[in-house]
């Protein structure tokens, strides 16, 4: 047959599948948007809306791949974090960085106009770019999530005092630019208080400290209903998701979608929901 | 500074850049898409609405991307050619998948109601996973590309022979599936025919060949305007696309955006467009 | 000048580094070996002379790279086992690979003569191939050891077993193998001890668990000196090795180099030991 | 079975087959040669000795590895070219990279004794390292094999320039370096001849030119005894190598194994033997 003269061409695809036992992190960035941000005249520092749409669109994302255990967003950024057991796409690292990126991206323009209903979408077409990257401890794996927060804390230090300075202390931006070289987190706080009365603590959450987006489980063992979701902050009702396990598939459909801004560089978070990061049943690993 | 103390996660990044002077091919594949068919009543064998989608998506693709310099879809898979000198993301595997699926599945979503007015789309959007396939010589593209192609007429035969018996001859999709167990083409053609009346060659290009999509120069030397584009099908007018070199972006700005439908197979596509897989300046390998 | 003109030729280059925090197992297994074994006359089902040279070639190998911690061998097979934190070659996997595994062939090829005096070495020389496997726990890396342990006992009970029948039995090598078919390990035990008075257990350590090459580190906080070295075996005494810090070239001085033979799948061997696998200090990761 | 339970650990190697219809080298390094040679002090700038057991060793690989199509050595390096289209250990990179590396190795320590009798050699033993490359069309694996001849041509001016001042001329290595500093190849050739007399074109084309191992392929038509083998230097006799083709195998048989030392960036060495690089029956892809 025809097609088997050619079938060779086979050949050239290169395996990629990713070693076990690491945690899978796909991180989609927006490609351009500080171009996109431009055009639809994004607010500075932050843009509320723009923020909302970013968190709706990661709760899809996490809705719709059940062995996502977590996701962290800033900016025009999210990682989501799937669990070192996953064995979806048989861990193959294009179809997995594929898959949420342009989910994340479809989501992303077909929510569009719920958040920013009067800035009809034109081409070019927001659209994101997205890695793999393996860690292979869950604390390294924290230590990735805390890298993203400290970068969040540090950006959006700046990026208030900076537009603060060109928005409210009419400077240009070069000028903003020039005065803030060198300055450290202490003079940043301190030109937001004197000059613009803000006090950078009482800034929103999630502007400082970016967005986490998980399941929150209601534990089987505490059936007297007294026990309620805790530190659920915006809470987004999930429904059912689809799994192969029958038994996961019925907790899964116990568990909300939350959306919230705690500090993940502590513990507390990690302690209050120690099951994000469970090892799976068998899979102990001694971590 | 706390970014420091957790800066290191990011060695854990595994470099994935493809290997210089190969052909790139990113290919997309449609997530999902049989059953994406059944909920909006695409048309079988073939739903023309839904090809000229892809086709329409495919060149916004081509436009976006100047070092593209072919791309050939069928069904729900489009297959983009990235010249074998492309420096585009210094050549990072992910980047490129995931920019050219997620710019793919934004076009795709906004461009529906477009051509699928009457079917508003609905959640789980329709998205694409993609990947990189490297090809160290032109002659192992072509044959991917043929390969492809072959692909595209073994189904669209056994397609249009199966929904017939189905659709016109009553037979339930078990019975047909039977029936069509280990026939040839010439059976094929013979069941279409007798049965149906059809001629399978007289079917339309675009489903026997699929669909090819490039940009159309015309040579600087041909000044006199006699020199028409040919082989242009159903042409979209392109207007200008932005590139590093001056040069080459005028000659960019000249070129249109061709639909066509020919067969890749053969050497005459490429006699008549010998541009398309032409060395850059200065780095022809002797192939 | 002429070299640049060339020099393009190096980015063809694929960077091969391993992720960071990964055990990094160098597996080198011999290059057909069983034609080297009937070349040479090696002794079946074991031969000590030949087991003996590959353990002093192991030692000479853990002498001359520091971040090795252990390894394991057991036939024409050894198991160099690097810390999950060795910066050596920058972890590059061929520079790993190659440099273990010739260095394991020039010690096997240079102390041949001293093991097998009567038996000059005639080409072809013996060689070993060799790859590099990365474990991101140490509980899976203990795992792996415990596999080519249990691999050892497997093949070690099989072929003691086998030879029996052949060199006392009077079986044809067809006939044993026939016999043997099928049959589980209380099978073996049982023809072992009732036709060849064997009993099994009685069987030589080195041949029943493979080999174990470690250092054997004297704590600073025992300079007493009634801290003897436990579980020692065939000590092979060991001078100094370089290392790049002083403090730890200093505690790799007072280490000896040991050859045993323990159970390494149970818990006791590594209680004992508790430094080998000992995270360093920093680094640490929740293990 | 014991086993199974720890087989799992066998998913964590990763798949390294190289890409097909790709040119390998695998290119072996010496490792610490600058400390052998002075360990056993090597004559500089060149040592014959030294270099005809590199060349003695590396035919003695290409005669055991059938698919290297030709090597090209240089001081202690040496690259071994297989054939595109080798399916040698599945293209394994580890396999092959260790195999050629080890094969080299074993075979120099075994010669040392035959090259350098009145130099046993001691611990540490020389060893290699070694990585392959893959270069996907011809004309870059011959600049590749350019880029090493240039480099030995630069390499050699200097050094043998370098050496003079130092052992004839009386300077201190620093005073040479500082005096080389700058210079370009004109200045390098005229020091040379007017302090020392030596015309750098005179010098032993082993040392300018590096080189070249290749089998000699006597035409099949050529039957009337008339055709001498050509550009043969110093010929080693070659028996029979193993193929696993038979017809292969008879052509392999009458081919001798060549040492020589030719210009290989320029056309007239692949002129004379189009067969080196030629591609394989059914496997030409146009280049």
């Amino acid at each position: 047959m025809a097609n088997s003269e050619y079938g060779y061409v086979r050949n050239f695809e290169q395996g990629d599948a990713l070693p076990p036992s690491n945690w899978i992190v796909v991180r989609i960035d927006g490609r351009g948007f500080s171009k996109l941000c431009k055009k639809y005249n994004f607010e500075k520092p932050n843009d509320r809306r723009a923020l909302d749409l970013m968190n709706a669109v990661a709760t899809e994302v996490v809705r719709s791949f059940v062995d996502i255990v977590l996701a962290y967003g800033q900016s025009d950024e999210y990682s989501f974090v799937f669990h070192e057991s996953t064995g979806l796409f048989e861990r193959r690292a294009a179809k997995l960085a594929t898959s949420v990126a342009t989910a994340f991206t479809a989501e992303y323009c077909m929510q569009w106009s719920t958040f920013l209903p009067d800035q009809p979408l034109a081409r070019p077409y927001p659209t994101f770019d997205g890695r793999c990257v393996c860690y292979p401890k869950h604390s390294i794996l924290r230590d990735y999530l805390c890298w993203r927060q400290a970068d969040c804390h540090i950006n959006n230090l700046y990026n208030t005092t900076f537009w603060n300075m060109v928005l409210k202390g009419g400077m240009s931006t070069t000028e903003a630019e020039q005065a803030l070289k060198g300055t450290v987190s202490s003079d940043k706080n301190e030109i937001l208080f004197s000059r613009f009365g803000i006090n950078y603590n009482s800034e929103p959450e999630a502007y400082k400290k970016g967005t986490v987006v998980y399941r929150l489980y209601v534990k089987d063992s505490c059936v007297n209903g007294s026990l309620k979701p805790e530190n659920t902050g915006d809470k987004v009702p999930d429904t059912a998701s689809k799994t192969q396990l029958e038994k996961e598939r019925k907790r899964k459909q116990k568990a909300q979608i939350v959306i919230d801004h705690p500090d993940i560089i502590g513990d507390a978070f990690w302690t209050a929901h120690p099951y994000i990061l469970a090892s799976k049943r068998g899979q102990d690993h001694g971590e």
